[in-house]
């Protein structure tokens, strides 16, 4: 217990830290919107100034985040006495502090500098098939990232800390634990698949305006409860989110050929954002008011994606809406077997179905694991990239352009975001289970069009707990059970199972 | 001369200096940023979260532009002897930074909290036509802004000092010089027009759908030579431009009944949008990158609504894509009549034509100089109001929503911001006229939709010299002459007289 003397400080300090933590959360989310607009609405001639002003939020809150008067804030509030959820905060606001100010202001400088220089190289590379133009460039960026992740923490392993940058509290062991498990389950499943006769629907077949496709992409999104008082639906040329509690905005892209693509990235995407929209008002600007880290908001697309959108009971809602919208005539069951085509020779990660794409992650996995390690040098990249594409999916690229130098990632210095994507797919099945057995009738709901049950189960158990939790804990308190991929695996192994007569 | 020592040392305390005034400069255009998006495409739910973005960077800004290191690069700067360009940035800097450092934070944040919690005020006064409610904000408003000067220059007349706010270097003399002139001139004028049988076309009279008038503003902007990779047209509730050098977008809004509202708000704010395409690209974040204030932007937005959008030659031009846009039938001679009529009897500034404005102007500068020194109470504004509307227009207000309570700036504590309004025509018309002398054959250029030399002549004599002149210097400089409006007066009498056969 304590005093009474440090309880009626509490607020004061807290508080105080909070204003600090507020304003510095306030310049990043300003940071969102100028990044937003500058993929959705800027004129192409904005961007000398757009990178200054960009630069110049970063750098200030940075600077403001790793001042003395920030560091003094967080140790008088820790001085105190708090609740769980205050104490909560504050464990978010340390661990994020610490990793700010262990790393040397010239060293965050010469990441910003490289990767600024290493986007046009690797465009130019991609475009010339040259993965050599690319290596200096991805030498010094594995460099700096494991010198990054040795100023953090020189006693853990370099690849688990930068790991850490995007899912904090898993754990590396855990993820690799369900990577390879992943890979030994669905490498099998994979081949059977490629091995069947089984022929599934194709009712698209023709190309389809983009007039037509934002049209069907709206009524889908009224369809699953997209709340547009608090958001929007824009193109970009690569679907994302972007926002908060208040605004979440998604965006998509049409491919005339593809109808499918633009209705499953605005379903994904309508996911990320539900869970932005779900998280508590009055906690904006601070831990308790943002999201878990990127397995987690994968979870919320992914469940909307896969388990959702990819489902019987949904393409039995949204048959009717497809064909008017389309003019295409098919069976729910046909529209069903389109949106769950397995594609084993696909090489491009974006482009993959529900199965093969985790091998395209887990590959990207060993290799970054490898190349942080220095287990694998840069040069031997493409080679073994291509090894890896024909153990897991039996195919080679035919250039490195759709090999190793297809995804923007690396350029970034983003080593650890990869597995993300699997781990956050994996949690969406834990989840999506966990729903179905709280609410009664999921199916026949989603059948008539009635969501609402399911968005307030993930909001009551996901959103609402903003960064309250570590993520272990987040799926305990969510599920009653440890993360694990069992749940993923059973589904994913019923419903192919299924669908190719395996 | 300076010695050799100081002149080694001009470029590092120039360039320190800029590279942080080039931040606080980011930043704030950051804010423009956010404001445009939530003026144009925010989602009604993202308030909450928007103001504190907008406020979070408004207090960095404050704070890093009022901070000691900041006088102490400035001090260093000037210590310097320095070409004449970078005195001036230096002399535009430290006049900011003046107004900055005098007034108290406390007083800041007062001011900043009662126009706040104004705007809803006056909303609600407005809309339930009741001035009462809003005359206590009203009062505190004019104490704070009065405390506000005096606290800048304890010396001088207060208004004159909030009209510096938005007007530096004419000086609040020249300000009331012109605007009696205009009054004791244009008054005379506009009864005579109003005594006049003349009877102009009005060849607008169905309704016009948007997507129509938006295609006209588009194929307008087109002809004048909008660089569409530099900026955009969307649509908001008051028309405004907002942006820089790189990227300076417009808004307008439509009414389907009123055409040439849409088209003329359009040509105004190209005008505007043209001054930020042409301040010079390297010096963007500098003084010398940014536009001069606010009579001299109104002077490029009147030039090209007025002089540009509502002459003879500009409607020959438009005529074939008015009618096919619209479908509407006339000849150019009767769209000119039409874009010039004259309405004595309108009430809302807003509405104004190119005469009656002024007189919206003047009453409204009368009226503010008079409570900020004191000689008029705020609870006697509605009278004074319809009096001098009475005296100026021969007409009386319905009400006081449709009178005193119809503008917004009040609300923001804006006082001293309309004359710039007539200040900024005025100067129009004295540009225009020197561009005719200076160019061979202007309107014909006009008539064929040649604006380039014209474009150019604004750009070298106004739009490329940032704040380096103070405006009476950048008028000589342009002009050859001192600021005056006999150039606008000789326009407007010239015109309308030969319009309405006076």
């Amino acid at each position: 217990m304590a005093t009474d003397a440090t309880q009626s400080e509490a607020p004061d300090a807290y508080d105080e830290l909070m204003e600090r933590y507020g304003r510095i959360s306030s310049i990043r989310d300003a940071s969102g919107v100028l990044s937003w607009d500058q993929q959705v609405m800027m004129p192409e001639g904005g961007t000398p100034a757009r990178s200054q002003q960009l630069s110049a939020l970063s750098a200030t809150s940075h600077e403001l985040f790793t001042a003395d008067e920030f560091g003094d804030a967080l140790e008088a509030a820790e001085s105190v006495d708090l609740d769980d959820r205050r104490e909560a905060a504050l464990r978010e606001i340390r661990r994020e502090y610490e990793r700010s100010i262990r790393v040397d202001t010239d060293l965050v400088e010469r990441i910003s500098r490289t990767t600024s220089e290493a986007l046009p190289v690797w465009t130019e590379a991609k475009e010339s098939d040259d993965f050599e133009q690319f290596a200096p460039v991805l030498e010094d960026l594995v460099e700096l990232k494991r010198e990054y992740a040795i100023q953090i923490d020189p006693d853990a392993d370099p690849y688990a800390v930068l790991f850490e940058d995007y899912e904090p509290y898993l754990g590396l062991d855990t993820a690799e634990e369900v990577l390879t498990r992943l890979r030994d389950e669905l490498v099998p499943l994979i081949e059977e698949i490629e091995d069947s006769d089984t022929d599934l629907a194709s009712p698209f077949s023709g190309t389809y305006p983009e007039a037509d496709q934002e049209a069907l992409a709206r009524d889908t999104l009224d369809l699953v409860g997209y709340d547009w008082d608090r958001g929007r639906l824009d193109v970009s040329a690569h679907p994302f989110t972007s926002g908060n509690q208040f605004d979440a905005r998604i965006t998509t892209r049409f491919d005339e050929e593809d109808p499918l693509g633009a209705l499953t990235s605005t379903v994904h995407e309508f996911g990320h954002a539900t869970y932005a929209l779900g998280l508590p008002d009055d906690a904006y600007g601070t831990p308790l008011g943002d999201a878990r880290d990127l397995s987690v908001h994968e979870s919320q697309s992914r469940l909307w994606e896969n388990h959702v959108g990819r489902s019987m009971p949904f393409w039995n809602l949204l048959t009717p809406t497809v064909e008017e919208r389309l003019g295409v005539e098919a069976t729910p069951q046909e529209f069903y077997e389109a949106a769950n085509r397995i594609y084993p020779d696909n090489r491009i990660r974006v482009e993959a179905d529900e199965l093969t794409y985790h091998m395209h992650i887990v590959l990207r996995f060993e290799i970054e694991r490898d190349l942080i390690s220095g287990d694998l040098a840069v040069e031997d990249v493409p080679r073994v990239w291509n090894e890896k594409m024909d153990d897991y999916l039996g195919i080679v690229p035919e250039n490195d352009a759709e090999g190793c130098l297809q995804d923007i990632h690396w350029s970034h210095g983003s080593f650890g975001y990869f597995p993300t994507y699997s781990l956050g797919s994996v949690l969406a099945a834990q989840l999506y289970a966990k729903a179905e057995a709280d609410l009664d009738g999921l199916d026949g709901d989603i059948e008539v069009g009635e969501f609402g049950d399911l968005r307030e189960w993930l909001t009551e158990n996901v959103h609402r707990h903003g960064k309250r939790y570590r993520t272990p804990e987040l799926v305990r308190e969510a599920t009653g059970a440890e993360y694990s991929a069992d749940a993923f695996l059973d589904y994913a192994t019923g419903k192919f199972t299924a669908l190719y007569d395996l």
